[in-house]
């Protein structure tokens, strides 16, 4: 049987072929009423039309596909952040490939390249790092970039950022109103502007209400991890027992679950014996066994706007000012891991 | 600055263009030796090189990429199963594009158009159902494809699935064993063989055992979601207040943690007044305030056998046959939200 051919498929429903073509081209169907759209698409559907896709390519010099580079998969962080990109550009008729790099720079570099290859359009990126070659190699290239979650120091691309800052301060402010006067800190990588800010924010929150955190409990992790929180904290734990501090921010939900690991590894409770915060607002917290307090980054939002801004670059065919980059709004969510310290403690 | 060639990169690290080339291209490095890899990967790195991608994607007739299809990209029962695929292509040298079809069929169509334009060399489908006409014409036309999770009904393409009648069998001789009689069940869609297979074998392990699971205690979800056991579980309670069920199986974890919800919001505690278990054994179930009991799947080796697959299609030149598929082994995790029946129950 010879597979059917667009001329059939617009026989069948009854329209002119630059009809049919029109609606079963997700870039072009906003361009045909909802209903003859829906019936194209149906007739299509049941004769089992699929249109030549490398035809296509060869007729549209430049795709409408978007590439998301993401850090780590595992991370529930990105899902709904995921979500909110797939939504703005579904509106415009793109669609999202995504890669995975597992914080592998060279993994990074070359998923990039495969996705320059096939011609992206543009690119949203969330594993920036405060100094990033390749970053400013892309950038230089006159690519169409918006980075996300994190950014990137002296690079003049856009970026749709959670408030760090603020959200470090909600944290520090929500433990001294809980009357810790002790605060330990396990930091994310300081290569990320998520690391850094958040570290440099919880220090100037821990001063201005004058609570204490020395050196000694203070550290970072080398990855955003559970096990990076498990193994930072199991250090912290080492230098006195019983811990000197009644309560430990994370600078991410992952590494307050390590902590929390570390904590109940040596007997102590979190939330009961230690208090724990971490960051992002990733889902699943609120079911956790000690549910987590957070604060909350608008994961959709961020999506959105990123991808949104994105549009708007491979729109007027420019590349990016940082003057576009927004810093979204953050959430504290209070629950039961963060608690009065212990009498005891 | 002119860009640095690929001539630049080698005359700096001191070897021969074409030993450049390889190094530099992840599809051809594994002829360099490792060390002289490194240090050309270095120099490249130092100078900012970056290879032409439409030049390299002009002179390879097929990339190196694969598409990897998934159905919800917020199910945690993924990214392990990603792992294991990105971990058995990147030996070969593949890359993997991802894209979520949030369980619809349009989008489906689209994004798989859009990695085909692309030219990917074969694609893991995540999203198969019982009858499925897309795949039937992918397959017809002579893509490389192999399922993974799921299959399709006579369909000759060659599928890595769990076994799921084994894991319903030992969910159901579990609670038989906790002295369980009356048993619920919540399934997923039977439009997908796992929803299908785990209903069918649900039914049948009860008769096996002489339990109890009358027709108004079992139902299905049209999605495996969340919300979708949530809705489920309240239409069964609806019957009797109280249930006269003691135990429910949910025929995936986030249909279970739907379930655990709405026995919840009627003050039943899940294990202590109602055992509950799920089918996956997703991240994060060990953490949660009730830990669940699940059937744990292999998502690693499902990706990767799925990967290993895919990899021999493409490098045979033939499309696959049934008789390659592989059922791989799952596992009984017994968790706190499966108990002895409550006395009072």
């Amino acid at each position: 049987m010879a597979r059917p051919t667009l001329r059939d498929v617009a026989a069948a429903a009854g329209v002119h072929i630059a009809t049919a073509s029109r609606a079963l081209n997700s870039g072009t169907r906003s361009k045909v009423n909802d209903q003859t759209a829906e019936r194209v698409i149906a007739v299509a559907e049941r004769l089992g039309y699929m249109p030549d896709p490398v035809a296509r390519s060869l007729k549209t010099a430049r795709s409408r596909s978007i590439g998301l580079v993401i850090p780590d998969i595992a991370n529930p962080l990105f899902p709904p952040i995921i979500r909110g990109i797939e939504c703005r550009l579904e509106a415009d008729g793109y669609d999202l490939a995504i890669v995975n790099t597992d914080n592998d720079a060279r993994r990074e570099r070359r998923l990039i390249e495969s996705l320059l290859s096939r011609k992206v359009a543009g690119l949203i990126i969330a594993t920036a790092r405060r100094e990033h070659a390749l970053l400013e190699e892309l950038h230089a290239r006159g690519l169409a970039l918006v980075l996300i979650n994190r950014d990137s120091e002296g690079l003049d691309v856009p970026a749709i950022t959670p408030a760090d800052a603020d959200g470090m301060r909600l944290l520090v402010a929500h433990l001294a109103d809980l009357g810790h006067r002790r605060v330990a800190f396990v930091g994310g990588p300081p290569t990320t502007s998520t690391g850094w800010r958040r570290a440099r924010a919880f220090v100037d929150a821990v001063r201005e209400h004058d609570l204490v955190s020395r050196g000694g409990w203070r550290t970072s992790s080398d990855s955003w991890s559970i096990p990076g929180g498990h193994a930072a904290m199991s250090e912290l734990l080492e230098d006195t027992t019983p811990p000197a501090f009644t309560s430990v921010i994370a600078a991410n939900d992952l590494l307050a679950l390590g902590c929390c690991d570390a904590l109940c590894e040596r007997g102590l409770t979190p939330g009961t014996d230690i208090s724990v915060a971490g960051f992002n607002g990733m889902d699943f917290l609120d079911r956790l066994a000690v549910p987590l307090t957070s604060v909350r980054i608008p994961h959709r939002a961020l999506g959105e706007r990123a991808a949104e801004l994105l549009l708007d670059l491979i729109g007027r065919n420019q590349v990016g000012s940082a003057t576009m980059s927004a810093e979204l709004p953050v959430q504290l969510i209070p629950r039961a891991s963060t608690a009065p310290p212990s009498p005891t403690g």
